[in-house]
């Protein structure tokens, strides 16, 4: 099962340098290509552009007024103004058909050509018309006042634009003054993705969850990725562990593009399968980095490009490409890093560290009142596909770092660009309620937590607010902002078929139950019920609990365990009315909890948390669109 | 000739603030799209995304190694390891066919289902195979060890990401593991884009400067700011002046677009005509605004659409799009203002300032040593493209503000957020080799002012490095870097048709010359010959030069009089041997003169300044390619 590949690589593990030079020595440079101007906004430029005209290619009036010679107009002022003769009009866009002889001048507009004889504009404003044919000036002009010699603007011969130059709308327009309709470009790397692993399926297709399948993420994500570091992304069929296919794809995409990426299964089988076709149809740098995570990154040749593969988890995958292959796209590409992509904070807390070998640790970004960035680990295991939005980047931790203090300074590179840290980060219980506020803050975190977490979260001073359901065993210090109350119980299938009447049916009856965990406050609330149902009765609370098939049973959100109901897989739920009512199945009250919004006491005068107060005065009106619930 | 509206704009400006209000007010925001996967990069979430399903469907193993009951393994330790019967195995996207039952156990892959009956993974390297079909267990798990639960990572029913989210790698690796292969966006804005004015030409047509006509610049540098908010720039087919053609084209975009923009001529007539459609076809908001540039700006709706004119200057039209337009974009698009749209600096020289409207000011940015941003006014006059691409924003100055003191912190929106401080910022005279060597540093803004500017602005403290051709009048404090030599002299037709022998030919023949202006280092030193050739005939410099046809006849570029030359318009030319070669034009030479590269004391240390002194060692290999030049 664990193939000879994947134990070699413990063996011999490179330095991240090494990964780096390993893929810094393959080459990804595409060609030059030639795009129209309309889609040359974000590219690079190859070459140098010189002018090959003027701009403008002739003298041109710069304001609306009377083309002379100036010489006339010497001595002209307002007691003493010069008289001239209107000989004629020149507009823009024509030719002039008047030349200017001494003493006589032409109306003119702006951009139009001065005309034969002119070498001035007087402005409109310092003349006046006297009669058809006779214009006073008021003014004395020099030689080229008014006027914008040819080439003034850019010479013919003159360096226009440098190569590697980021073409921004002002680039594009420059070079719509040259009169250039294509514009040279450095090319965008080509990327193939080639998923492998038999679990994966595209998103769209038709998921077998009891066959193990699970939606191709990386596929997508890393495409993304490459797209957004200026790479063009080419999806590749899925291929599964097959060795014939797998080959056959990689030789394909090798052929097509400049670089191919492997990523997607955690399997040994697909890893061995993609280790035995590099081996065979190119050749292989490195296998192995010693990063957490990353170990199983391969670096190497193929027939006719190079190749990179990715660990088969969705945040390793994200996090190796982001590190050690967006940096080769982007020089490949000619981008550079935006400013962006990097931003110092402060860690949040401290985080010790002590595996010896350089670890890419995912982190979460939070704002202070006065703006100041704090960064906490975020580590849900790597499997998780939550904590790639959960993750805003990663810390490098160098392997002789011991930990990260409390309020030390790091740099986080962040996993695009474009990500900023939430306006708000809020933890705690799973409410629909809740989530419809949510809708109103402009891109808040919410990590559904639990109530109990979600307090000792808010006790270590990470989140901006907790949100807590239910009776608080151990309070903390936070400034209240609001809340509701919502009716919870037990969800059964519509009708009741078991006639369930409560917890004691759950001890008494034949049901297999689902719980949610022990840091919900469902479950708190459930726990504070089945310890009355055991004084009631004279036995322990233990006695009653093990009694419930299904008591420790739990699975994550508020939905969860009707929806095991409604698939059938349980009896009976714990959960609230409004979602019985939703998914149209049966409920048991077993009464009413409080959901309060508990914030940060050094974030109350953050602006969102503000927003969020605001926002929760209008919690009544929420709450009569979900039944059970009410404001407190 | 100037119409009556455009004598009416000057009576009532608005004030900026009612011109984005007017703007505000407009409705630019499209209906929702849905968009397949991998195009959602990019763009904003138009509405929440609960999960329709657990993540992972399915009970999973974590790592590789034996499926247990974890029972079984209870005290299990190094010394007395648990002895498994091994049932069977299970792989990932396959469904199990084994049940663990107590004291049995399966061999499981990374990914795969977890088989009925077990309850934990015991990872393979604490295990050892014993036979082929026992199992020795080294450890003690507890159940749901080395599992992933079945929604662990997402549940159904919560809440994956909110409405507005920004669209990055991660969320569309989160939005694969939902399945979603289409997601529903906010519409990105459709900006028609019509250009006016007789005189503009399309890039990639053919160009009639004897008509006046020029490119159209704003067209393309208004549509790539559209694209880069967000929007959708939708360019229409040129409208002229013609009154019909423009109603049409107006109507037309009007309704297919959720904004109009118009944009191009300066010409009286054209903004006339634009004036009179807007009255008639729809209502026109706002018209002009107290802002500079920005004057002739409209606001309006047309019939389907919002409306907005731009002024016909190419900076002024980005400026006040910049300023104006781009931010509504950004709000109908729903995509925020990049954090990097804005950056600050301190005012590299005093600026005066009394017009007693708002001045968007067009600066550029230049680099410290200490990587610093200085900030530098940056005005040739609106109607130059150049200036376009010696910006890099817009410093809004407020209407009683005398003057921006020196050293201090401004503000400056960046034309783009993709702009960025070039590398190296030069000044001086224009050189063929120059701009080769050039090519070689990384984005480095280089102004060809000409030598005698280019040590005015060297003095002043703002560029970096400034190249000073011929004779030096007087010297500024600078670091001398390098530079080589170069032959210049006059520039004839090929074969020398008219026996041009030298300077004297200028002033005994009757011959059209071309000069540069009087910053180039070329002038200087013909003014030295000119100066020679005075003493030699025992006259004033003044009697040389009046005898000289067209010695005050200058044009920019060191190409430039030799392109006259070619032209027929001049029969001399100053100008250097590389450029008479390159042209295939005869070539009498006055001598060779010095080009040096000369560094701002305060910035030698600045990286790429080190990386030009560099460079300039390998000058001779440069020179070796271009005639009449050689190392000094």
């Amino acid at each position: 099962m664990v193939g000879v590949s994947e134990r070699k690589e413990f063996r011999d593990l490179a330095e991240p340098e090494a990964a780096h030079a390993a893929i810094a020595s393959l080459d990804l440079e595409p060609d030059t290509e030639v795009v129209p101007l309309e889609k040359a906004r974000g590219r690079v430029l190859a070459e140098r552009v010189d002018a090959d005209l003027d701009v403008p290619g002739f003298d041109r009036a710069s304001m609306d007024g009377y083309a002379v010679q100036a010489k006339d107009t010497f001595g002209a002022d307002e007691a003493d103004p010069a008289t001239l003769e209107l000989v004629g009009e020149v507009h823009a866009g024509a030719e002039p058909e008047v030349t200017v002889e001494a003493g006589t001048c032409a109306e003119i507009s702006t951009g139009a050509v001065m005309p034969p004889g002119a070498d001035a504009v007087v402005i409109v404003e310092r003349t006046d018309e006297h009669g058809a044919n006779e214009i006073e000036v008021r003014t004395a002009v020099a030689p080229g006042d008014s006027v914008m010699f040819a080439g003034a603007d850019i010479a013919a011969g003159a360096r226009a634009l440098g190569p590697g130059t980021h073409l921004t709308p002002r680039e594009i327009g420059l070079l719509s003054a040259l009169g250039r309709d294509e514009v040279p470009v450095r090319g965008r790397p080509r990327v193939g993705i080639v998923s492998t692993g038999d679990e994966l399926v595209r998103p769209g297709e038709t998921l077998h969850s009891a066959r193990g399948q699970i939606f191709d993420v990386n596929s997508y994500t890393i495409a993304t990725g490459v797209e957004e570091a200026g790479g063009e992304a080419v999806l590749y069929p899925h291929a599964g562990d097959d060795y014939d296919e797998m080959e056959r794809l990689l030789v394909q995409a090798s052929e097509e593009c400049d670089l191919v990426l492997s990523s997607g299964s955690t399997s040994a089988s697909a890893v061995d399968v993609i280790y035995r076709v590099i081996e065979e149809q190119g050749e292989l740098l490195l296998h192995g980095v010693a990063v957490k995570p990353g170990k199983p990154m391969l670096v190497g040749r193929l027939e006719e490009s190079a190749y990179v593969g990715l660990p088969g988890y969705p945040v390793s995958a994200l996090t190796i490409y982001r590190t050690f292959v967006a940096p080769a796209v982007r020089r490949a590409a000619g981008v550079p890093e935006p400013q962006t992509a990097t931003v110092s904070g402060k860690m949040a807390v401290q985080e010790r560290y002590s595996e010896g070998r350089m670890r890419l640790m995912p982190v979460g970004l939070v704002e202070r009142e006065n703006g100041e960035t704090l960064v906490y680990p975020v580590d849900k295991g790597s499997g998780a596909t939550t904590s790639l939005v959960e993750a805003d980047g990663i810390v490098e931790v160098h392997p002789d770092t011991e930990y990260l203090a409390e309020g030390e300074e790091v740099d986080v590179l962040l996993f695009s660009p474009d990500v900023r840290a939430p306006s708000l980060l809020g933890v705690g219980e799973d409410d629909p309620l809740l989530n419809r506020l949510l809708d109103r803050l402009g891109t808040p975190r919410y990590l559904p937590v639990g109530s109990r977490e979600g307090l000792r979260r808010l006790r270590n001073g990470v989140p901006d607010v907790a949100v807590v359901a239910g009776p608080v065993e151990r309070d903390v210090d936070a400034v209240d902002l609001g809340g509701w109350r919502r009716e919870w119980g037990l969800v059964v299938p519509d009708g009741n078929p078991a006639g369930v009447a409560g917890v004691a049916s759950l001890v008494d009856d034949d049901l297999r139950f689902v719980n949610r965990d022990s840091n919900s406050g469902l479950r708190t609330s459930l726990g504070n019920a089945v310890a009355e149902l055991a004084d009631e009765r004279g036995v322990s609370r233990h006695d009653v609990v093990s009694e419930i098939d299904g008591f420790d049973r739990s699975v994550k959100a508020s939905e969860s365990p009707a929806r095991r109901v409604l698939a059938g897989d349980a009896d009976v739920g714990i959960g609230l009315r409004a979602t019985a009512d939703r998914l149209g199945l049966g409920f048991v009250s077993l009464g009413r909890q409080d959901v309060r919004v508990r914030a940060n006491p050094d974030r109350t005068e953050k602006p969102s948390v503000d927003v969020l107060r605001a926002i929760l005065d209008d919690s009544e009106e929420y709450a009569e669109t979900l039944t059970g619930y009410d404001a407190a």
